[in-house]
């Protein structure tokens, strides 16, 4: 995939970003060169989607080991174990950041008997072999996601499982840059993905400048375009994806899967096995953030509502396994009934 | 109904509009003195709402007659024919606009045997009872509209059918107010109303200067107040209700419309008898305007999606009747079969 822009980069030294929070207006990369850095730029949402946070966190895990003390091994593990509940503590429902946290506490636990130096030198290897596999895991959800297409059909997707959630493809998103590899034509149909607009500044951006057909509509005018009969089918990326295949994906999810059970839609979602958490058993287990009331309130330093007004703002729903089509992830497509069919996956 | 604020304003001279596209940050009001700038402010949205549209073209067709020449009969006439074409393009789905229109060149029509500034007094009586009228219709719509809830109760509405896009009172708002004045407590959850915002800027303002307990959402959250138990009924208001009573309503108004099916939650559609076209026999046969991509790629002055992007931007929906629990108007609630009910109303 050829593209203008990067999502994220490491140098050996350091973690470069593209800080999403300036897009699509200004394409400007940060360098983060500690852990502290790290969940700041995910606090504040610079990097956001679930795999890229992943990612990122892993970095953010390698770069604490390097600033920690290498004296003694007790210090060098406490500082690394203070690290990851920093870094975990950044963001509550994606599942990807405590799984990557986890990912590099373990390879240091396995790595107990070397050098701290070389304890490290593991840990790095083992955050670039997560940002590896998630190039290849995304890569292999758009070749099976497009199985379930065919040439000339629109797409309906809602905020950002793209390029810019991941290291590269997107989950969601890789569908429409496989297809394009192939020759395949999919058009696609952006939902804006108020408050934080990630559809509008995101995924319009990077479908436009791939090269890819996209339309941009707000979130409220899904349900016609739909009835107009000009979308085949949705898909959407995920935060977590619980065990009974309830999946917590960005606030109005939920709200399509609805439309789409309603105009016989089929709703996919994109899911790498690293976001699906057998250990929650249902929705109703996925901790939903809140945040700001000023995300509704403002449009960056711009006033939208009045002073004092109250107001609701869950970063994430939940959609039930019920309105789920298909769960497509790297290892295959599946099926209901989820509980049964997930857990397979991890056999 | 005491409140800070007017929406519009004949002082026998001139019509003043409160400028709606500078809320909530200002509270400012123009002076309008010809059809011209009328009919620009209803093009410009400064006066927004199909019951306060209706007025303003009104008075809007007062100031041609009082602009008009006086000199002939047919010249006279002429010129208000010509506002009048004028006045009814500036938007194509309300149909208050055109039924206000409608109503004045009626009058000049039976005051044909009058002399010429006769005719003027008499356009200028009509468009006052026009106004008048109105804030009736309101007060006993809210009437109707509390017989269907009970005390403690919320209501989920989408952009602003209140005071702001009336007389007074509003359609769908006027409930909040009258239960107000009669000391039943109810609560509201407000759509943001995207593109234009028409919720976040208009009716959580006139909510909350009026001491309703107001809760603004992004229109993408619906689903998850419903969801969680929330919310007890919806009431919307309408820019047009065909004879079978499928309704156009602001965009947005159809994706609720399923939600509250999904859920179960009673739909309620606020509709002043002028807004009912028995015409139009179902929603197909309602034009709908397709407005700027600007209203979607930028707030204000602010840019929010790539240069380039592609859009589609309706201003309204079509609620199919089937998604109606009742249609309530200032003459009565009307139930399913709608092509039965609703005519008996004009009987």
């Amino acid at each position: 995939m050829k593209q203008e822009f990067f999502t994220l980069r490491w140098t050996g030294a350091e973690l470069q970003l593209i800080d999403q929070t300036l897009l699509p207006g200004t394409i400007a990369y940060i360098e983060l060169n500690s852990y502290e850095a790290v969940s700041d730029a995910i606090l504040h949402m610079k990097v956001r989607g679930a795999p890229a946070i992943g990612i990122a966190a892993a970095y953010g895990m390698v770069l604490a080991a390097k600033a920690a003390p290498a004296t003694d091994l007790s210090s060098f593990r406490a500082a690394l174990s203070q690290a990851a509940s920093h870094l975990v503590k950044s963001r509550p429902t994606a599942v990807n950041l405590h799984w990557a946290v986890e990912r590099l506490l373990s390879q240091a636990e396995a790595s107990d008997a070397l050098a701290i130096p070389d304890i490290i030198h593991a840990l790095e290897q083992e955050a670039v072999l997560i940002h590896d596999e998630d190039r290849q895991i995304n890569r292999a959800i758009g070749e099976n996601l497009l199985t379930l297409l065919k040439d000339g059909d629109t797409v309906l997707t809602h905020c950002n499982a793209g390029a810019l959630a991941t290291s590269e493809y997107g989950t969601a998103l890789s569908v429409f840059y496989l297809a394009q590899e192939k020759g395949i034509r999919l058009k696609a149909y952006a939902d804006e993905t108020r408050p934080r607009l990630q559809g509008a500044r995101l995924t319009a951006f990077e479908l436009l400048h791939n090269g890819v057909d996209v339309t941009l509509i707000c979130d409220n005018m899904a349900a016609v375009v739909m009835a107009q009969g000009k979308i085949d089918a949705v898909i959407v990326g995920c935060d977590r994806v619980a065990a009974n295949g309830d999946t917590a994906n960005k606030i109005g999810t939920f709200n399509v899967s609805i439309l789409a059970k309603h105009f016989g839609i089929p709703f996919y979602i994109a899911a790498p096995t690293p976001t699906i958490d057998l250990c929650c058993t249902s929705g109703a287990d996925i901790p939903i953030e809140e945040r700001s009331s000023r995300e509704i309130t403002m449009i960056d330093q711009h006033r939208i509502a009045p002073e004092g007004i109250k107001t609701y703002n869950p970063a994430f729903d939940v959609t039930p396994a019920a309105h789920i089509t298909a769960i497509v992830t790297e290892k295959g497509i599946v099926y209901p009934p989820y509980t049964e069919h997930l857990s397979k996956l991890f056999e």
